[in-house]
């Protein structure tokens, strides 16, 4: 089975420090729109939890993937959507690529103090002309002797008013769209860097959303991961564990949606009796405890394969496929037991059904997974 | 058929005035979240809108219920939910009951000027511990010579922060509860009168809602509409009235959600076509629209039955049942073809996900309307 | 409204003839594969049935759509599906292009003895490759003097062993295939017609289907229908009758099919008490009750255009599409509640479980529905 | 991992003999309504699989439950859905209980001629007026010095023509009704069994099913299935393995209906291309086969957890719930992608949609499944 004994202290640390350094503080953060990065990463770096499966070398614990899904289900608990994706970004979105495929320097530059909680880290897939079509991104890097000067605009970047470095996918070439990119560690204090604006988003609202543009930013080649060229398929395998991270991260939240409303409906009457004594309640919600169950059997079968060394792309795809479907879905259901509190912000299931709604979008949307499953089937047009 | 060549010309007017009055403000009164009911119902009255299906007597337009309908079906036009919403209580779900049972004095006072837009109405059903269980309200009215003295709350009550008066349902005896109740009309300047607060609601943002408290608040007895008692039962009749509106103010609404999401999917390009040219989505948008089609024909047969005077409230129940799933349903499948722009509050599809979530569980939840339906179709328990 | 007191007459003699003269029998014709086409059609024309609509000249009634559809909807009380699609199949779909464009010899021909009863009509459009895809059909008619000489096979033809006539379609022609095609009436015991096999399908097994070929048969080219080249367009609109018909004849029989689900479910006890008070199954019934009024309401606004001389094309294909998604649902839901009574073939729940299967695939499938919809909408590839 | 390289070997015999001594006879037995069962049982016990998980002293293999599974899993390759059922019964249903809680003679009796596959076996729990609410059944065995005297019935009994005993749920006293009942093992020969009839199913055809009628059958006491009045608890443990069998037996056959469906719509055209190219279809496949993972993860997880020896009563719940749910999905979803061919009896995808719509109802309904969740969350009504 995927966890051990050797789990239980690391995830009752990081439930103790969720109840007592995060939830308190969640209600202030949403309203502000935004959550102290550094701040809170810093505490969550010294506890270890930025680097359960990074390099020691680099200050991580060297542990394997089991720890990192045993975190981002952790996660779960917190209060808010947005504040989870937002350390799911640094652990398990920004970074895997460096740690995995970065130079030693880099990763003394840029992954070390990622992992101690110095350096908040964002990721620069999307743009505002490329979402889930990743390799038709418009940004380029063109050589200048030992450097790269980087033009053009990233969008829908989480952390990205806070962030200290980027992790930027980019063209540096012009050959084939899948082998004309790489990953390059940009820090965003460089010249040319702006933030053009902070996006109003539904939901997520504790997690900062920016718009940026890059113009004529000059940075060394070193800071490229990897080989030049490879970035497609770097940011392919990092898409791997961010999608198994966004699958496994909605489990505790979907859990709890569901204790909120049993516990919610069973204390409102309606007609004499509590809401939760309708059948058409408790068996939906029995309904929907299953599929959260059917979810986590599934991440879980792929975590296990991970750590044995297997390559998951179609079940964290399915993960990450399922989770959308679930995100839409259960909060919804829920949301409709709760009356005219459902409709109330203050509400944490209203939350959730506005956080969640981004599952299906965020980190290729459903339709690119049905994509992905459809290629790993042979049923694409044109590839009997 | 349900309209005439005569509905053209009101209808052309009112979408004139959508677009010349309403539009351009929602953006200001959605961020304000309230609108300036006074202003715009004045203007609405001094149309005509506010009255049409009302007693020429009260400066009503005397018209039969289809131009209510046509009215209901046009605000579906403005570019939120809110707007439509408030107008729908002055018109549809404050008023019905006072101008079919109330006194002419009762009518000169509260409803003359509801008809002209100098008065905001706001409808008093729900309380804090009951919504879809109207029965079982515990605000109440206690006879003092001439007069009720009132105390209780009220909650989810649109226009409450701007009324001039509230229908009222309270209890005004200690009968059955069916037959214990009355409606009566009281100035919200009454001594007694307060709004506990604005609530901070999901969507439905341009639209004020209050929590509203009555201690010892005197009203004259003739402020009473029609019997002692029959409240209930005169609510019953409003709320037919109530949900037929509801389930067509939806459907421009939806249809407009439909084609910006055509407009906008034509014009977006991935993996190097535009998105709409995917066969998942012009299928799905042509079944949505298919839904909207299938809930149009129930309603018009309804309207058609309504104005023939036939009791309608099975039709209006499935009506009320079927807007309040595709409100869920429709936005939800559009705002995921809109990538990360669906996640943004400035996109109106993301505005209608928002807004329309309440159809379900306003003005009698969708389990409330199942529940009505089983009755009618003698399946309650103990009911063979 | 769609029905006058007009209608009753006509509508209390269908019923009683179902119930004396069809339902007693249709245990045994779902038995033996076929039910007697000629006796029960010579029944139907004795009482005029068989050509409501139809001219007077030819034997019918001259009545307007409504009767039509009344007599659809009237046909969905017969215990099985079989039966009134092959009624069907001979008043909406075999007859419609004939009465509207053939020559009054023709009419007289094979009109006039379908009407009354004596001739079993069929209709010749797919084929063994080609089903929903109408214009591919590879059945040709070789110009021959004054005759046709056809080759070709047309599969899943209802009636198709019985049949005195086949209401054909093929290519006359070798331009563009929606310009090519002509519709040809051919008597079934012309040399070179042969009945190639009988099905065995899942469903609506009273009814015979059949592969026939047509190997070099000699007709008369006055047996065409209407002009050479327009059995194409021909075909689309007598398809509009055909897909009106097929979601009007649904109606009754899903209302059998839940009020047997509510008898069933309130005498049968589990766990104490009624299955039918389980809240699952009685809101889950009136949900469905819901959803046969909105596809009535939409198939009666269709009825409505249609006798009003207006395109129902798209309005007839939504009702087409919809009755098909219902019945995959409808049955299948109501099934459930029978436990093991549910999978027994004597039960007609579970008949209509099979049979109503057909809906969204006959006809056009649903898939072309959507087609045919998106086409309307604008919304196909490169139609922008 | 639940599976290691001691499953290979006898996982491709299985196979082997599947494609070799099954599949080849399963047209002919499916429209015999029966299989030989003893003909089948005998080659199979000869090779091991009727006791892979059973005591190696009664002639079992004396492996771990995965075994079993592996074997479940493998028979959904059989070619319909009443073969792998009778086996299941066999191994899986009737024979878990006696194994676990028999006595070492009642073993020797029935359980090594049952894994010999000398004799075949059947479970008798349901009855006319008792499906899924076990513990109201009215078979009673009435005590009589040595003997029980058994009167009563049961339906829906697989195997129950052919059977050489039936393990037999009845009432051996008058307490509370989850105490009062004993399982005793009845050989079918005894006098006073009879066959009331041979069930017509709409499914499972190459199964045969019985309504079996006991008319003061006598059994010495020694025949019953450990304690007595523990008959319920031994049946609840027992229904964990039936539901855990059934849900992995569905796991390879809805492969196999997408697999199928893949093959024919890539080789049928209609307007132009194969019909697998359009979106709509192989989206639709890729999803389903994500519901398939889903379901196969978490019977692995219940598996694994078995076979550590905790109680797996909620995933295994689970497991069939979700089974049943996709067991309507799934085929009806690939049937329609058939066309007029997903109507006829010879297309196995047609077999499936029949087939599989017992899941949902067999060894405990949906609702069911769903009743014993809530029991686990505390949902119930009076519960809290």
């Amino acid at each position: 089975m995927l966890f051990s004994q050797e789990h239980d202290e690391p995830r009752r640390v990081l439930q103790k420090f969720i109840a007592s350094d995060i939830n308190p503080h969640v209600e202030e953060w949403e309203k502000d729109g935004i959550f102290p990065a550094h701040e809170l990463f810093k505490k969550l770096g010294d506890l270890g939890f930025l680097g359960l499966n990074k390099p020691v070398e680099y200050g991580g614990q060297g542990l394997d993937y089991s720890y990192a899904l045993m975190m981002a289900e952790e996660l779960g608990a917190i209060n808010c959507g947005g504040v989870p994706m937002a350390i799911g970004v640094q652990t398990d979105m920004a970074t895997p690529a460096l740690a995995k495929f970065g130079s030693d320097e880099l990763r003394r530059e840029f992954l070390a103090p990622s992992i101690a909680g110095d350096y908040v880290a964002c990721i620069g897939v999307s743009e505002p002309s490329a979402g889930s079509d990743v390799a038709s991104i418009k940004t380029s890097a063109r050589s200048d002797g030992d450097d790269y000067v980087i033009s053009g605009g990233k969008m829908w970047i989480t952390n990205g008013t806070q962030a200290d470095w980027i992790c930027l996918l980019c063209n540096t070439g012009d050959g084939p769209i899948h082998r004309n990119k790489s990953l390059i560690c940009v820090p965003m204090k460089t010249k040319g860097v702006s933030i053009a604006r902070k996006l109003d988003k539904m939901g997520m609202r504790s997690s900062d959303t920016a718009q940026i543009h890059f113009d004529e930013v000059r940075v060394p080649k070193r800071n490229r991961i990897g080989e030049e060229g490879k970035g497609f398929v770097y940011q392919m395998v990092q898409f791997q564990e961010e999608r198994l991270w966004g699958a496994a991260a909605c489990l505790k939240s979907h859990e709890k949606t569901i204790q909120d409303t049993i516990d919610y409906t069973r204390s409102r009457k309606a007609f004499g009796k509590p809401l939760l004594d309708n059948q058409v309640i408790h068996f939906r919600l029995a309904e929907l405890q299953t599929e959260v169950e059917l979810l986590r059997s599934l991440i879980y079968r792929a975590a296990e394969q991970l750590v044995a060394g297997e390559d998951v792309t179609q079940l964290a795809t399915m993960a990450k496929l399922k989770a959308g479907r679930l995100g839409r879905e259960l909060p919804d259901a829920c949301l409709q037991y709760w009356g005219g509190m459902g409709f109330m912000n203050e509400t944490l299931v209203t939350r959730s059904y506005r956080d969640s709604r981004l599952t299906s979008i965020g980190g290729g949307a459903d339709e690119v997974m049905l994509g992905i499953l459809c290629k790993a089937m042979g049923t694409l047009p044109g590839k009997a």
